[in-house]
């Protein structure tokens, strides 16, 4: 294979740790990121870049490359600037505000101990306030695709950055959506995580009950990969708890999502951002989803509190010495709506958290038997000069399917859908409920390969799949099921709809006898151990979340019950088996070798269960 | 048997429905009950009390006795004054507040629908703000067991009547211990159940982010009885979610109890209070309880925010059009604590709700390693004449055990503990993790049996114990343990560990051979469903709750695993059972008749595994 020259290489994981394992320096991609960065003649999209020979020091430090103890070992990253790297000016976007660091931030000293190499401090709207990227007294970036439109914020110079190929991952923050409006508008993958997924220690708060870290990236891939590493509970951030980060599996079957109806759609006259929304919803249907439209007037409820609610004097509480002191050294208008919390008592806060209560339960409502909501990232696009003459109108607008969402604690990801007609990026926000985070990644991760778009500003598309993860993680147990709740047979959706996911395919050790049982539809095997005269029987291993094995366990009949089964590889895993005073009347299908072979040479042969 | 009088009658619900089952008309309890609220002589306790005639008219409508499908058949019952009764005014003991409720709360419909009759609506510190119930315009009950004393508040109403033996049981309502301190003061049970768990619809908020509604009674049974009709989601009150409410099992061995340490105890010099602490925690020791000296520190810290932070705001938000338009109608003391919330603005929440956030994490870490924290309820005693010449002080230093409570959001009861030297009762209050209900009130049962004071101000004792209920529940399964896991034996603590509560002893239906497999100790059985030659096997029936099956099943190995075992009464539920093919070498033991006869004959004969 011809080695790939660094200008060629896409920054995505895969492509920098398949080049690493073939050779290439960290340096010559370090070099290249910053050789990128030259070329891009964009001085807005960082604030603070680092010097490369600073970073090509710091390269000494790390340890051979070695990428299962350090999955991001050698990949460049950027920081929104209102997150800490120690002894780096954290300025929020506001010179007056800005302050040197003392620590690392929790999420950010965890991405560098994977190994991960941080590059430059990006701009923002000032306080991550604003959906925009016009906010900021250091420029604004330019928009990786145009120009004219507004690269998106409030994580600007994050999503730029990530969307130009500069490096391979970005962290933003989200509040009201500028973890995802900055994705949509420069056509690469936002992660939304749930709140408290990732710590806020070393964050300059905007709403410190409603922010979270985010994640940009050009792959759904990457984006969890950094996830996964920065993911991990804080003893110093009240509001960090577990939220389960496993290897992306396989996407169940069958996914039900909601999604506007006629009514309660909005693209304020956007035709071709209509149509890219509905082209979307047809690859979802296409990967085997559900689309059902639902009344989204819940959603814009909560959304509308955000602004028009007390939430906004969370973000005087984070600024107040300043605005008190100098209210001038803020961006006009981002110090108007820091302003309108002067206005807001108590009761007003306590009367929105009790609308907010209300609202929930109607929002939950209008989630019943769905698994996911999807959403365009955005309805439309505004220019730079749309934001110059109404600095606060179209800012409102961006956020119309962003703003309900961490006020309903739900957890998102925003994945391209390719090109409109007329070049515009298409993009769809695929949200659930808190803890989900794996769910909507997977889900984002089929979506985006099906359509398979460039990738951000850069020429690269998706690189070859990975291996989807076979192992069962800790709060999962692995069951081997032998009949009818195998893929595609009559029971899976007792496994699926218990959060199981499909493993892999394989067959038990030569010792099993397996029976088709006497009894009502469907037809069920038994699996039996057998001293003699035993075979391998094909099985499928599945992880079942351990919270759901009893009432799995409640569902299964006499004679079958869960023993320990042994795999072909010598594993003892927990298993179906039947008692062996079960068998009167069961006619014995050994030689069938498997439940799926019986029942197909059942059909060929006109026999039906 | 004699039959019992009215007169003589404990109205604890074990009694009515034994005389009411031996024949005793409802009618004569009620009449009873209202005799007694006649000799009490005492006008503040009820601030609206029924007639008489319109009670026993209301009885007509009962159907035929049947505890069963009724658990509160005519028990006679009182309502604090600010939870809504149909056609009655609702006052919050404020007559230029008072309303006609359109219906009946949520929690008063339920326990009517379950035979429960109401008597009357009771006095309390208006808008239930205060501990002490001095502060109602429509006088100051009288404590039940000493006329200097105060009632307690807010709930004075509601306590006193309990306590006097007027009605079976009351409800009050708890923001910052309104349902603990009157309970400690008038000798009687306080259960505060976990937020969410009984619904606010129809009761007047005093902190809604804080509220619950409380029970009163003589006895943790009654209490107990009265909350498991009540508890049941409501739609309509966006707090409300599921808590369990479970029948009252046995008390798990060796519970950790946190208490607080030397330095952090506070009696105010009340040292006979003091003996009543240490005495009570010795009975904890007794009934096996391991108690643990903690710094406190962290709690009293929850407990300042209650009325040092923004949390007042909630109580003028709910009296605000009254306030603004005639403050002079609040009482003068009232009126002044709510005044403070024009003081404090939205950040002043948020900050409030910041440090909450921060000081959960520090009490959380307090609480590792324990299963409840104890406290005494009230620290000390004052009398009416020391709320006179300070009505704020006092007050607050009898919220010292409970402010921090609901701010937790712990659930917690008050359990009678004997009276002091002097007389004065003493009073622990058990508290537990949210969804703790049934776990505190199983101890808070065990500890005021074997205590057995005098029930409130009544000439009772408790009556004979009942039976414990062997039943599982929805998010439970039944588990058919055979050997090593039962009452006693190694494993033992693998079901308690995860929650799991023992339901009966019991056999298998007579067609199961026993086995003592091979293997590393400890020794197992291994049961198997024998076709011929089977007997009835020894085993006992415990509830693992759901999702703590799947963690159980991954510790058990092969040959071993669950399937369906038929009980001698014809269920067939999830247990143990053996792989035929596991039982190489292993000795037949069906005639022991069960694991622990064999183990039994084992260590007779001087033969240990």
């Amino acid at each position: 294979m011809t080695k790939i020259s660094p200008p060629e290489l896409c920054f995505d994981i895969g492509s920098l740790h398949a080049a690493y394992s073939d050779g290439l320096p960290a340096a010559d991609v370090i070099s290249e990121a910053f050789a990128r960065i030259d070329a891009t003649e964009d001085p807005a999209i960082f604030i603070h870049l680092r010097k490369l020979n600073d970073v090509l020091a710091e390269l000494a430090d790390l340890p051979a490359f070695d990428p299962a103890t350090y999955p991001l070992w050698g990949v460049p990253f950027a920081i929104k600037d209102n997150i800490d790297v120690a002894g780096i000016p954290t300025t929020a976007a506001c010179p007056a505000f800005s302050y040197i660091a003392e620590k690392d931030s929790f999420v950010v000293s965890r991405l560098r101990a994977a190994g991960a190499i941080w590059i430059g401090k990006t701009n923002l709207d000032q306080f991550a306030t604003g959906l925009v990227g016009v906010r900021s007294p250091y420029g604004v970036p330019l928009n990786a695709l145009d120009p004219e439109i507004v690269p998106g914020g409030s994580s600007s110079g994050s999503g730029v950055s990530v969307a130009r190929g500069l490096v391979s991952f970005s962290l933003g923050t989200d509040t009201a959506g500028s973890g995802r409006v900055p994705a949509a508008l420069n056509n690469i993958v936002g992660l939304k995580p749930s709140l408290g997924a990732l710590s806020a220690t070393g964050l300059v708060p905007a709403c410190r009950t409603l922010d979270t870290i985010s994640i940009f990236a050009l792959t759904v891939d990457d984006a969890w990969s950094a996830f996964r590493v920065a993911c991990a509970t804080d003893a110093n951030d009240p509001w960090s708890h577990e939220i389960a980060s496993p290897p992306l599996g396989a996407t169940p079957n069958g996914l039900r999502i909601g999604v506007p109806d006629a009514k309660t759609r909005e693209f304020y006259g956007d035709a071709a951002h209509e149509v890219a929304f509905s082209d979307g919803l047809k690859s979802l249907e296409t990967l085997g989803c559900t689309i059902t439209e639902i009344d989204f007037g819940p959603f814009y409820d909560v959304a509308q509190m955000l602004y028009d609610g007390a939430w906004v004097a969370e973000r005087m509480a984070a600024v107040e010495p300043l605005f008190r002191a100098d209210p001038d050294a803020l961006h006009p208008v981002t110090a108007k709506i820091i302003g309108g919390a002067d206005r807001l008592t108590a009761m007003d806060a306590f009367r929105g958290i009790y609308r907010l209560a209300a609202l929930k339960r109607h929002a939950a409502k209008a989630m019943e038997g769905l698994d996911l909501l999807v959403v365009p990232t955005i309805p439309t696009f505004y220019t730079v000069s749309d934001l110059e003459s109404d600095p606060i109108g179209p800012n409102s607008r961006l956020g119309t399917y962003t703003n309900f969402v961490n006020l309903l604690d739900m957890c998102g990801i925003a994945v391209p859908t390719g090109a409109r007609s007329d070049g515009r990026p298409g993009s769809l926000t695929l949200l659930a409920k808190a803890g989900q985070d794996a769910l909507v990644a997977a889900l984002g991760r089929d979506l985006h390969r099906l359509i398979n778009p460039q990738l951000g500003a850069t020429e690269h598309k998706l690189p070859p799949a990975g291996v989807v993860e076979t192992e069962a993680l800790p709060d999962e147990l692995p069951i081997v099921l032998v009949g009818a709740h195998m893929t595609g047979l009559p029971l899976n959706s007792q496994i699926t709809g218990l959060g199981g996911r499909f493993l892999q395919a394989t067959e038990t050790a030569p010792c099993y006898r397996l029976y088709r049982l006497e009894g009502p539809p469907p037809a069920r095997p038994g699996l039996i151990r057998a001293e003699t005269g035993g075979a391998a029987i094909a099985v499928e291993i599945w992880a079942l979340p351990l919270h759901s094995v009893g009432e799995f366990m409640s569902q299964i009949p006499a004679p079958l019950g869960l023993g320990k089964v042994e795999i072909s590889d010598g594993r003892r895993l927990t298993g179906f088996l039947a008692e062996a005073a079960g068998l009167n009347g069961a006619e014995e299908i050994t030689p069938s070798g498997g439940w799926r072979n019986w029942l197909e040479t059942q059909r060929s042969r006109g026999r039906t269960d």
